[in-house]
């Protein structure tokens, strides 16, 4: 089944908006085993709108049409939709009660203008939007079925998902049932992490499991789209496959489907009802950041301390002798540690420290990170160069900072090279 | 002059990448006078390629193509260049020694693949790439001039801007002398900037102003593009109506062209060799993260403070009788501000306190903002109140944070009523 998506307006084809729902809907349509073939971005401009949706219409078998339902003259879907179909606008009585009433529950009055957002073609089915105003709607154009839908991201999320996704399934002949499982991790690059996972697809031979990568520096997201009959089947099909995938890829493995790094950190401090204090230096408050604005960190971030020098972040930590006017080194990482936790009566503190190299940023400047956790009666570190400018290291030794926290907690070791480090040189 | 822009690609088409290329090309074009008109992505795959370019050939006047210049066998837009202009591939030499000096210079073998690098139409003319093994290159394809460019961001910026431009505004037939001045301000909405400046383009009569915005959240860009003959004729054009900008949005205007409010804020306290502290709680450092990482910075930033309590934050500055058992007002963010002055020693302390409204985020969630700036001899305080949920809060306090910053810098006064808030009330 040949897909396209044709994406309107003003605000996208003049840049001021990134296209990001292009890429939303595109990796959706990827995900459960479809994929797009041609993409068309139009202005608000009747001659080009029709001009696009009549090209799409002798290309493809489905159209997805983003944006222009909103209720200003300058959102023309419905109108070109009608036009390009041979139909005309009628009014939509049903759309137009659960406008008002949406209005009324939120104590406004609607305006005129809105009366609008339910003109449809007669020939459409209408695509309930739970979320907002513009209704989405389905008519033939040409050869192809197209799928209107609006621009606003919420909107359109919630409607793609629940309504359009499971239509172009079924108008797809593929198996309904679809299932993404999705495995995070920091650590491996993605033709590392490929050749680990050789194989993996044939476990089922049916050929109805497909790996994927998305890499997004410093995380690695491996993706398994599974089809299958029903959901049962795909569980049946998909045990094997993630337990192999678990074992191949390790300790590496961060967290799964919606987790996320942070999260995983935060939910096994909680679990031991442990509190943490963060100190950093060139990361800025960048490591803080991940953590601390993160609901249900109230109880466990204690402190954060954020210095661009050693020195000060020894003084910081009520370090008198301070070991900042050495080098920096994992010892050191550990007495700022301990130190840390003293001051603060955390249960746990994360020191992650940087020296990074001097002069003009460029794609091999290095850094070397020393970092180390403290509880009270234990302290651990990791030692580590990065290099790839300053913004690569700044990034990796966050990642770093949280996973080697991840793994402590989880009992796993700190200690396991990654790709991308220069070496693994213990300090 | 019609222009439309191809983007290729399979990892733009699946929306592994989120194709900020497209946005950056249609903005820089808009911000010289120019509009694209239409935009196409294909995969990397022959049909659609050649279906794409003979497409906007028989539309366009220009068109720009991004991406498939690259050394491998998914790179096809030399290949279907030719194709489609009815011409053949030949390798230029030119381009070859370039290569050739390029690896040698890095140390490097040339792979045999980026022989294909150097092969153009034969009718082509070769456009430079100064940074990278792929050259641009400019060819007629149906009625229109096609300008190819390479896919790698950094790349793709260089020639852009210095090649492609010029190129398009040559045969647009404009005045080829265009600039492009932009205000940057915190504080009003783009309504109500649009309200300000009503006439402004009217001040040079001839309509070679041209008033535009661009709103992102908590920043507001003011963008005058100016056509001239030359330079000089430009800038006799600009002065009135920057001066009048510049006096209508007044103390809102935080920075200018390439300059940011971290910027600025770090420029004005070198300036005076001062030396900062920051101390936040609902930001969680990300307050910090926007100043601390600056080159520059590691002489100025002193010591951030993250907690997510107010109790905490007083304990981590040294306050014994801790202001945090009481209510957030705009006296205990003085006090704690005060006090992590005296602490790090620092010149020059800030505080950004927020009390968030508990309950699930929702979009008229609130926030109650306790500001304050520290100094040797002088405290001062700012009270504020903003709704919208809490990522919409914490983004407004910290930008509001570092104004209140910029505005105590510059001699300006730290209360001017912003659009975003819900009261101007004074705590």
């Amino acid at each position: 089944m040949r897909i396209e998506i044709i994406c309107t307006g003003d605000e996208v084809l003049t840049g001021k908006i990134v296209n990001t729902n292009f890429s939303y809907m595109s990796q959706k349509l990827e995900d459960v085993g479809l994929s797009v073939q041609w993409e068309t971005t139009v202005g608000d401009n009747r001659v080009d709108l029709l001009e696009a949706f009549q090209l799409a219409g002798q290309r493809a078998d489905a159209v997805v049409v983003n944006g222009g339902l909103g209720p200003t003259v300058d959102d023309l879907s419905q109108e070109i939709a009608a036009k390009a179909a041979g139909d005309e606008l009628v009014l939509h009585e049903g759309w137009l009660a659960r406008m008002a009433e949406m209005f009324r529950r939120r104590g406004r009055v609607m305006s005129v203008n809105n009366h609008k957002q339910a003109m449809l073609p007669s020939k459409a089915e209408m695509i309930d939007n739970p979320v907002g105003t513009a209704c989405g709607f389905a008519i033939d154009i040409g050869k192809a079925r197209f799928f209107f839908t609006p621009g606003v991201p919420r909107e359109l999320r919630r409607m793609f998902e629940e309504q359009i996704l499971p239509r172009l399934l079924a108008r797809s002949g593929q198996e309904t049932a679809i299932y993404l499982k999705r495995f995070h991790s920091y650590g491996l690059g993605e033709s590392h992490a490929d050749a680990l996972l050789t194989g993996v697809e044939e476990i089922v031979p049916d050929g109805s499991v497909k790996l994927g990568f998305r890499a997004h520096y410093p995380q690695l997201e491996t993706k398994l789209t599974v089809r299958g009959a029903n959901m049962a089947d795909i569980r049946a099909k998909l045990e094997p496959v993630v337990q192999e995938v678990r074992q191949r890829l390790g300790n590496f493995i961060l967290a799964e489907d919606e987790q996320t790094l942070e999260g995983v950190v935060l939910t096994q401090l909680i679990a031991r009802q442990a509190t943490l204090a963060v100190v950093e230096t060139f990361t800025g408050g960048q490591l803080a950041a991940r953590l601390a604005p993160l609901p249900g960190a109230e109880t466990v971030f204690r402190r954060g301390t954020v210095a661009r020098s050693l020195a000060e972040i020894s003084t910081a930590v009520g370090l008198a002798d301070a070991p900042g006017t050495g080098a920096l080194t994992s010892d050191v990482a550990e007495t700022v540690a301990r130190a840390a936790r003293r001051q603060t009566g955390a249960t746990h503190a994360l020191a992650v420290l940087v020296d990074m190299e001097e002069g003009a940023d460029r794609i091999d400047l290095s850094g070397t990170i020393c970092l180390a956790i403290a509880t009270e009666h234990d302290t651990v570190s990791r030692h580590s160069r990065l290099a790839g400018g300053r913004e690569w290291v700044r990034l990796g030794a966050i990642e770093m900072g949280l996973d080697c926290l991840r793994r402590y907690l989880q009992g796993l070791p700190l200690y396991e090279r990654t790709d991308f480090e220069k070496t693994d040189e213990k300090a």
